[in-house]
């Protein structure tokens, strides 16, 4: 099977991560999934949330959104209907617990970090890319952190973060989804894992009939060699 | 390993489930797993949402809510505050996607069944205890369609959807986790399945440290027994 | 005349006051009038609104609502649409009062006591059932206020309090109305009492035609024999 | 006793309807009960709420609100909040239910009144001067229907509706109470009466300690008397 | 050219400053520029925002707003919908701009004055009756402030602070507009002026085709010799 | 004197045109004056609002918006606070206006275009960036309207429409002011101007000490010259 972009079942699209996007973040990165396009600035205050303080542990939390045009037909914003809607909040949170799930919140003090991811174009696969990129800003607001001695030298993140999509369309196991193979597929599942190679997050979904154990073992196999390339990605971008 | 309240590893907690516990919703049934106690009513009305109108398809949702003293200490009330939170909103479009895995909505013709689920007592496991719930309302809700003449003889629910919670507390996997187990869980699942014992949503994460193959399958092998469990005691329950 | 339920015009329907319906409140009981059957639920917290701080007075307040599917047909929940309606403000700013009626808050200390009153079915009388059910959940919660030491030895509530709905059908006075009865009433009229026979809140409302001072005489003649029935009631609950 | 303002117990304050205030509403009063002042205006439009529609029948409600400085300390705007309050909501109530206590909504087919009474200043009895006023610019607003040919000439309103303030003060039941009257009343009861002398709303609360069935009785006695001067005041004003 | 009313061109409606119209209001006017009525109150509070603490300075903000039937045809309350709408927050942060242009913050002292604009009835120019009206009661405000030794005897406002409507009617520039013209208008401008002469806002809109700077001019021009009548008004008014 | 980033006094920042920078959107622009970055998408939809509907007209309309993280500091999210600001609201109208200013609606038929701005960095000037690119985003929408037949040729836009910030700072009048400027500035000017150099919208005010008609017109000649040089970017972007 050939896809509608000439990818391979087990293919990436061309990912692209332009760090320092924005002047004023602590750290930002525009991660480009193909033509899924996504913002992420990451903001450091001092001081936590009320709840977290006196603990001497920081906090990481995000929030997600999508531009009114960033898909094909417009949305009507969330400010102006006055409430977030449900998949907006559960991406939010989403994004959220995988940073969370590598970072060392004593090494980071009593300060917190906001992440905003915002989908300027949306193509499929936004909230994995939104980690991917989460991540790599984040790096880089530790390392503002450590410039500024908001922070220590210590080891704030042990690890990376990265996610993907991946679903059966036509059942055929594909990797990275993209929007028109998006609203096909039978199955879909997004998995965030760490540079190390285990799981923070599996969500896996049925949108047509229900999957079997051996779909789930595919595509989970597919998702930990497309996180694996996002890794290696993401290790360059940091680097450069 | 013994459990606090001296269950084994893989053993689902007291589950009952009480048909007919309000006089006018066409299904209902207040579900149990141990302190959990879930009302599940399901609401149904002739016509569909207006972009599904003229599909000749029917629509079934849910929504999710938790009573203010449902938990250990109260919690404000959504509708005071006047927003819905991210938590609501995501167990809601879970335990939506859930039904609709199962049923036929052109056998349900161009009608909407609402369930909702209210948990009047929390202990962990209200989102899979209100899926397990929210089938047996629909499959009366359904049931009542039938002798109202709104829906033909055809099957409707093609196959029955259970689910549960599995975790890793102190390094071992447990089955339907109470809320003293849930908070302490590196790892967290819920698992919705069919009686056929395939998927239909498997939404596992780390809450502590990530975890490994290994580890989800071992999750995954232990959610299958219990929604196995499940789909005789609704079968049961709906006999009765 | 016979009621639809056999009932005479001065008698009660079938009352039941079932306390500690909920393990972690600190007063609970799940009260019904008949068909309609509320979930009260007095939690205890230290400390009292800003507004009171310094005081040396505690605080009672109280939360009605109604669950979506309590009713005939469905209602949208107050939550989602993002605001409470009149009506719900309303009875919610009537327990409160009611109770506050009867609670010596200089006794309380500088605690709060919140107490939900949650309809999970609705047949009529659903405010004066929150009332009188609410008064017991009170009760339980002061009780577990002396046990934990939160407040002394001193008389806290001072008398009883309990409510019924009273109204005009058909020209006659009955007692106690169910929705069938409410909706047919000329004249509907809400009465909250003290054990002692005196009043603490008197709501009538011509529904048809005006009502003359006759028959307010007789409406407020048999909503004093509810309520005297009611205190007895309420007395045999907390007593077992 | 003496009044603060000299009054005698049983004797309203000084009251004054300006009819016509606004240039463009329908129908519109100026209310001042002494230092009191609301301006109630009445819109006619055609058409009934969607309720209601195909039933020949038409609507009369009323939204009631105070200006943010009318009282004493300045009140934040409920647009500010985005929220309407209990009372507002509890007061908008009652003065739409006193006005479809004595309008025939037949014989004003369906065409919807809406009366809006703004508290301009407030020295108590706000809802009763509102309740007052809303029925003078409702006879306003018939008339003019009548004449733009929108009604017949059919009696539509069949009575006036008045309402007043009663309370116990130090032990003694006064009339029409007055802010620092109201806040030191040990009972407060409003009370709507049609000229006819008949009863369309009656509520009394317990401000401090419960009330017996004689002072209820003397509040009635004192509320009719008050209502039937109202009544009179009404029928100048609208002769004049 | 005549005007509906009978105006000339660069004639200004008869304008009314009565003071003192509300009791408890530190500084309140009734302020009408013909059939237009706006009722101002400034409220005197201890303290400043948080943002401002500290700083020595105090604050003076407005709120403007619409009573619903003030228009022509009944405007939905904001209160009800629940959010405020543009305009009215437009004219709101107008109104604040203005005052804030004239008083000296530190003479103020930490001590803040909220001058609400509620239009009581809308013929044109609210938003400028407002600013005039505003200016006025602040004046009392301040003089109450200084009489109550809340601030010293130094000068607060150091300027008076009065705006008009201006705009191009059928090709002729209109002094002071109102709604008829208004709604005719080619180009709308508001301009706010010190009693020196000197501007603290210019708003100028084409409505309709583009103007060129020699309209603008004569607007201004206009609007210049409008607001030197308007601080005369004012100093009449507080001579008074 | 020097500015700070070396312009002179009537310079504009260095401007960029970056036109379908989006997919999916029938025309979109990214426009920078310098750092400020804002992202323009205009969305074609068939129809109009409810008002406007069969008067043969079409609709432009916009909404402005900042990402959170636009600024130096980040800014809560308006979704999440639930409520859109007044300077989001006031910003949005602007924009609209401008754009109806050379519209021609008749020409453009029953059809809406919505011009989404976002600010993707802000550095002062957002406002007139946006109206700036809003236009050419808006000409490659009417060009893709005439391509899909949605219209016919005729002249849609008669003219084009630009704007720039003008401020005195230091006594001294400045083009296109960066956010250093801008808080700095005395007197805050926006011009929006046709091609043709006529005003569409003019709004000067006095941030510190009002100004005078000399100031008023010196900052008029160079927002005219200004917009001028924004006009020919603006050609050169659509020739390209």
């Amino acid at each position: 099977m050939t896809r509608s972009d000439g990818r391979k079942a087990d293919q990436l699209r061309s990912v692209r991560m332009t760090r320092g996007w924005l002047d004023n973040a602590e750290g930002s990165v525009l991660v480009e999934f193909g033509r899924t396009r996504v913002l992420c600035a990451a903001s450091v205050t001092e001081g936590v949330p009320r709840w977290r303080k006196g603990s001497g542990l920081g906090w990481v939390t995000a929030e997600y959104a999508m531009l009114p045009r960033s898909t094909n037909t417009r949305s009507d914003r969330e400010s102006v209907k006055g409430r977030i809607g449900g998949r907006t909040h559960e991406i939010s949170r989403l994004v959220g617990r995988s940073l969370r799930g590598v970072i060392d919140t004593a090494a980071l003090g009593e300060n917190t970090v906001m992440v905003d991811c915002d989908v300027l174009q949306a193509d499929g696969g936004t909230r994995t890319a939104a980690i991917t990129g989460a991540y790599v800003a984040l790096q880089d607001a530790v390392g503002w952190m450590r410039e500024h001695g908001t922070i220590g030298s210590g080891e704030v993140l042990g690890d990376s973060v990265s996610a993907v999509s991946v679903g059966v369309v036509d059942g055929e196991p594909l990797l990275d989804l993209n929007y028109d193979e998006d609203v096909r597929a039978e199955t879909d599942m997004n998995v965030v894992m760490t540079g190390g190679g285990t799981f923070i997050e599996v969500q896996g979904t049925a949108e047509g009939v229900p999957f079997d154990r051996a779909e789930l073992d595919a595509l989970l196999d597919l998702a930990g060699a497309g996180c694996g390339e996002l890794a290696e990605l993401q290790k360059s971008a940091l680097a450069s």
